[in-house]
């Protein structure tokens, strides 16, 4: 419908769940942000035109987390670690391919 | 790229600045997201194929805010009260045509 702000809009969940259930902030989705956001900033990848990296509330898919969503393509990942995220920086975010393995 | 798992999902900027500059937050962000969550519901439009409202962080276009999103369109909406939402919600993730007059 449009061309969008930014090239890809990266919504990583940091909830937090007080109720028992898992959420993604327990497993370690704070650190994962960070980490993203900065090896943006390094990258020079940040802003208009280029890639956004954002804290969400819960995205309701709880029981595949940790995880996010890369706009407007609608690409939902997991992770598990640091090696992860740089995997979808370097392929999905530097060069546009998705990362299968991690895809839910 | 994928079908999309929300068919719109709406990030709603609710950040907070403690700098002294303009934020959604002060905005009425809280209060708009709080309602669009709520309306969904009441429509029976909330959910997996249909719609998701969520909080996000600073989507950095706060000069222009508060701010909204609604994605996979990548169409972005600022709103000064609750008329306003319902005409986003009526219009856009009801009968699927953007509002023009709000779109930034």
């Amino acid at each position: 419908m449009s061309d969008s702000f930014y090239k890809h809009h990266v919504f990583i969940c940091t909830n937090v769940r007080d109720d028992g259930r898992a959420c993604c902030a327990e497993r370690g989705a704070q650190r994962a942000q960070e980490h993203a956001k900065k090896r943006m900033k390094e990258l020079n990848l940040n802003g208009p035109g280029k890639v956004r990296i954002n804290k969400a509330g819960c995205l309701d898919r709880c029981d595949e987390g940790p995880v996010m969503v890369v706009y407007p393509e609608a690409v939902w990942y997991t992770y598990v670690d640091r090696e992860d995220i740089d995997e979808i920086i370097r392929e999905h975010l530097q060069n546009g391919r998705i990362v299968e393995r991690l895809r839910i």
